[in-house]
């Protein structure tokens, strides 16, 4: 019989593997993730997302690739075919405060119930635009609320405040990353 | 009969309207972008996209919300069911560079055929595992390939690579956004 020891989804007893294993070989905690994107038409394009390499190895689990499109709504001149670059921003950040909550209050026994996020971002298109070389194109803020339900007192639920630090995507969008971009005639 | 100027898919008579509107009422450029993120189990998770302001009112363009999923793969605890947030990061940036060149290059009568990006992302998870306080929870670099072709000479592949710049998640990545994250009981 296999017991498996899980919180909030998360199998500690994997969880706890893995960061022994990280320990004995700091090389396995090296990732390269990777995506490719094919323009279709103005603010239309694809995504192709499927392999990475990771914890010493090109990951072979995943048979078929991910599509995720990209499209803008007809007032950024678009058709709604999918959210927009910046609205996946928002889905990136707020699937990772509440993976990350998720995954760092399991290995500190703190179970959950329930957690919805809501995530706000403000942008003035005179920076997109190139009208106004005082406003960045990108978001000016962002807010995020997140509602948590389960089995934790006040203090436990200011730890899973805390816990948001451990986001690799509210440390992205934070702090810089250096970003080079090549551009070639294909 | 409606005759449409378009150059790389964009409507350059509406892209010049919406500079003539921005410019007589600069307020109309404030757009706020949405989304709501419900935990499903680990680090699986789904987000509803649909209504945003901006140009003035809030949009009702999309009778539908869009549904985005997150996941992990196995060796991150998680079961492949969709793309993991830093990869959305990458469909994100790669997807908004290229819209970002096809709408500047249309401005300036640029004309593409294609345009194929690859994007890498280097992560160490010493980072978000908490195990070692020097090292970031998200990418340490972001490195872009984009390969275009059309009608364009090398002084204007030049200018291509010049425009990313205008690019909003080229912004949010590479500078700083101030991200205010609220935790409360649901």
């Amino acid at each position: 019989m296999q017991v498996t020891n899980l919180v909030n989804g998360v199998d500690l007893d994997r969880l706890s593997g893995t960061i022994d294993a990280v320990t004995a070989d700091p090389a396995l905690a090296r990732f390269e993730f990777r995506a490719s994107n094919h323009w279709i038409d103005g603010g239309y394009s694809r995504t192709t997302i499927k392999g990475f390499y990771g914890a010493g190895q090109e990951d072979a689990t995943r048979t078929e690739p991910f599509t995720v499109d990209a499209d803008e709504p007809p007032v950024l001149l678009g058709e709604n075919r999918a959210p927009n670059t910046v609205e996946y921003v928002l889905h990136a950040l707020a699937a990772c405060l509440s993976g990350t909550i998720v995954y760092h209050a399991a290995a500190r026994g703190i179970a959950l119930e329930s957690m919805e996020t809501t995530i706000h971002g403000d942008l003035d298109l005179h920076g997109f635009l190139g009208l106004d070389s005082n406003v960045r194109p990108g978001y000016e803020q962002i807010r995020v609320t997140i509602k948590a339900t389960g089995d934790f007192d006040d203090n436990q639920l200011a730890t899973l405040a805390d816990l948001t630090r451990y986001s690799p995507v509210r440390d992205i969008v934070t702090n810089p990353v250096a970003v080079a971009v090549d551009v070639v005639r294909g």
